[in-house]
Parts: C-alpha cells; structure tokens; sequence
C-alpha cells in the first residue's frame, strides 16, 4: 500500500479493490501502514480468500476503530481476476479449455488439414485469451506434430509469456522441439498409461499459477473434461461447414444421453465473420 | 386491391408493398382498380419479381400518366416474405436446413439416445421456424425411427401446417406411419440409390411451395447440402456437452479442409440456455 507517497493521509477515506493484508509476506501488513497514516474510513471492495487474510485485515482494522465497509463490489473485483479467487479459494488454478471447429463440430478434415477453420480475427482473440493465462497445457502430440512455441503473439504484446505444460505419453519429445526452448513442465504418466489431470493442477496450483488453459490435443482436452479438472470454455464457432465427419474436437464415445455435461452458456459474441461462445461447466452435475 | 371498399379515391395517394400486377389471375388487374378509382399517385415498396408482373404494373401506371415511386422499401418487403422473392426468381422454395446438437457438435448420442440435447426454449423456437415453412422434408429414416406427425405445436397456433415432404430410399415405409394421414409427398429415387435434392425443390418449386425447411436425419441433410440445394442453415447448439462422438448431424466425410463450405453468419441469439446460429451459404463458393 502506497500511502506513503500522499503528503497527508490523517483522517482520510481510503478505497482499495481488495481486502488490506494483515501480515508479512514480500511487504509489510498494508493494515500497519493504513493504521499508522490515521485512516479512518477504508471502503473494501472485496474480502481477499487467500487464508493469510480472509478477513483478519478487516479485523485488524476495525479492532483499531477505523470505519470499515466490505464488499460492495465483489462482483467486479472477482470479474477482474477470477484466477486469483479460483486459487485461492481451491488451491488449483482456473482452467480453460478453448476449442475451435466448423459449424458442424469439426476441428479438422480427416486429413488433418485445418488452415484456417476461424478467421484472423477470431484467432487473435484467441490469442488474447492465452495472454490472460499463467500457463497453457498441450499434449504431447500436438508438440511433435505442429512443434508450436505456444507464446503470445498480439501486436505490441509485452506482457508475461504463459509457460508451456506438456502432458506426455509413452512417446518421446524430439530435442529439436521449440518448446523445450521455453522451460516446458511436462508431466508423465505414473504407474498408468495417461496423466492424471487432477494431479496435473494441484501441482501447478502448489506452484502457485492461477489460471491454466488447456488447448489441445482432443485426448488431453477430453481427458480434462472427464476427471472434471476444466471450469470454462471457450469455443471458437468458424463459418465454415464440413460436411461430413473429420477429426473431431474431442476425444471418446459419447455413449448415452445422461453421460452429456451440463454447461451455462455464458456469453456468446461475433468475432469477425465466427461465433465464440464462452461456458461454464455445471458443477451440480 | 380492395379500392372498392374505400368511399372515393380520386386523385388519392396509394402505398403498396408490392407491385400492383397488370394481369388477370384469381383477380381482376389490379392497375385497373387504381386507373378507374382516380388515383394519381402510387408508392411501391418493391417490384414483384413475378415473371408476369416484373415491372409492367409500374409502367401500365405511368402510361396512364399516375406519378409511381418505386422500391424505397425493397428489403423490407423481401425480409418479409423472403420464400416469395427466392421463388419468383428461381423458380424454386427457399430452403432451409435445421439442425440441433451439443456444443460439441453431437447430434445424439452412441445409442440413439438425444431428449433433450436442446430446451424447452429452442424447441419452441424451432417450432415457430416450422410454422414459417410450406414443406417440411424428413428421409425416410426419420419416418420409420420417430414416427413424428411432423405439425407445427405452438400453443394457440391456428396457422397453416407445412405439408411433409419424405425422400425415400429403397425401405418401405409402414403404413401405419402417422405421416401417412398428412397427405405427405414421396419421392422415391430413379436409376439410383438416392433421391436428387435439385430434382425435389424443382418439383416443390411448380407446385408453388416457397420455403421448405430440411429437419434431417443426417443423410438427407447431407444430400442437400452437398447438392447446394440449401439457402440458410439454423443451428441450434445445446448447453450440453458430450465428449466425444456420438451420432453426428450431417453424414459423410470430410476429407480436406478445401472442400469446406463457406458460410456467412448472419444472426446469433441466446435461446432460454441455448444457442441459435443463423447462416446462409456462400453462393461464391
């Protein structure tokens, strides 16, 4: 908390997004600072999960007499950083899966070509939503197939790269692979012949990344799905028609009705000439 | 032209949607009517493509010296009976394709089983797209599967029912179909195995149907989509999800990307929790 950089803050109101800290991490408590400048009304825009604080600096505060209001824009703090919540409040990251196919459900034609089912535009949106990511999961035939460096690529980008995660099989990852350039974590599977995604994200959570995005292969995105370890989806829609069956966006047999996966369809937008329909899994099924 | 019902016309301003026709049909011409009440001056929303009017109503009124503005509501006119205009002009119905799935593009699921991949709400939707059709065409599948009566059931719907249209392959239909009691059109193939979708709007097109909308199963939605015998497609994309294959919508194969259709999407709604996609098909392609 910066509060030494105003001139005087005697008596005055402050207004912060996220609950002040009460203890020492790589700063001291905010709550001492806040306390110490003679605060004595702090408007709090969101209660902060992470156990440290979870209301023990509202606590502190109010202990001292300051004037404290809570959580009047929940909402809005959580839509800012919902990875930060997510973790702090399960100890795993967000997951995102993000699929792309035909209007047909399509992700590519039999021959594996697929160039280009989304537009420029909806490709770049894409791109953006990688950005917002701490990681980015792939399997370890996409690496051998397409050799990609899953890096943000937006114009005038700076930001943070997502760190590369690679599920592996059985098969080897060829030196020569881009990616082993970027620090990959890659996971193998124990005693088993496919990584356990679940393991998968408590590990990355215990690393301390809050959001992951799973982009592919459809065994891994399938595979997620299934252990239940994905809470969004983003789907890219192409305006594109197929026709008939190519490979398909996910992996498996959809064997009877009450297997599907309920979803809440949560936005659902026009991106250059496709649709990107975004979706929260259901947890109550 | 119901100018008789009117106490007096003369030299009175006429608005028209559509072109008043110059010939004798189930009426009398309609430029007639407006030549012998006195009216001097007429606005045409738009043109009747009508191969027997195309413009020689307009110039039957301004030869009689009637001061006639032409087509300033040309799109609303057609956005209103769109059927009537593609009819006109190409002598065939406006065609459309619907179709239902789970986000991830399954139709039904391994066993046949599919109630509900869609809501309430998109099923009503669906119905009201049935309503707005002259003919609804089913394969012969369809008929032996489901049974369906194929009517329009909207709650106080007293409008017309679309008339069913059955391609039929080389199985008999039971004669205890309920569609049989509908008075359905069958056709049935001729020095081939399958049905010529062009051959059928053709057919449909001379017994003066306008818009028929294709409600599956997945071959004969195919054919006509292969036959570019298909104008629009509605997709409606349930909240759900399978996770891997079930039935598809659309049979075939599609064997590279190059044979992809193009489409333009054209509108994208949320229905109840579903999705409903709005495309027609690139005439360029």
């Amino acid at each position: 908390l910066a509060i030494g950089n105003v001139p005087s803050a005697y008596n005055a109101t402050l207004f912060v997004s996220l609950e002040p800290c009460n203890h020492h991490a790589h700063t001291p408590p905010c709550t001492e600072a806040i306390l110490s400048a003679g605060i004595t009304r702090v408007f709090v825009g969101a209660l902060d999960p992470d156990e440290r604080v979870a209301g023990s600096g509202v606590e502190r505060l109010r202990a001292d007499g300051v004037d404290v209001t809570v959580g009047m824009l929940s909402d809005e703090v959580f839509a800012n950083d919902p990875g930060y919540f997510h973790h702090r409040t399960t100890g795993l990251p967000l997951v995102t899966v993000k699929l792309a196919t035909t209007l047909d459900g399509q992700a590519a034609a039999r021959d594996g070509t697929s160039q280009w089912i989304t537009s420029p535009e909806a490709r770049m949106d894409a791109q953006e939503l990688r950005s917002e990511n701490d990681v980015v999961i792939v399997g370890a035939g996409t690496i051998i197939a397409d050799d990609p460096l899953l890096t943000v690529r937006l114009p005038h980008y700076e930001g943070p790269q997502p760190r590369p995660v690679i599920i592996a099989g059985s098969r080897d990852i060829p030196s020569d692979r881009k990616i082993l350039q970027r620090d990959p974590i890659i996971y193998r599977p124990h005693n088993s012949t496919r990584v356990d995604p679940i393991h998968v994200l408590e590990d990355l959570g215990e690393r301390g990344y809050t959001t992951a995005m799973v982009e592919g292969g459809p065994a891994v995105a399938s595979d997620f799905l299934r252990a239940k370890a994905v809470d969004r989806i983003v789907w890219y829609v192409g305006a594109k028609l197929a026709i008939g069956g190519g490979l398909p966006a996910l992996s498996g047999v959809f064997e009877t009705i009450g297997d599907a996966t309920n979803l809440t369809i949560t936005d659902v937008e026009q991106i250059g000439p496709d649709v990107r329909i975004s979706a929260i899994i259901d947890r109550e099924h």
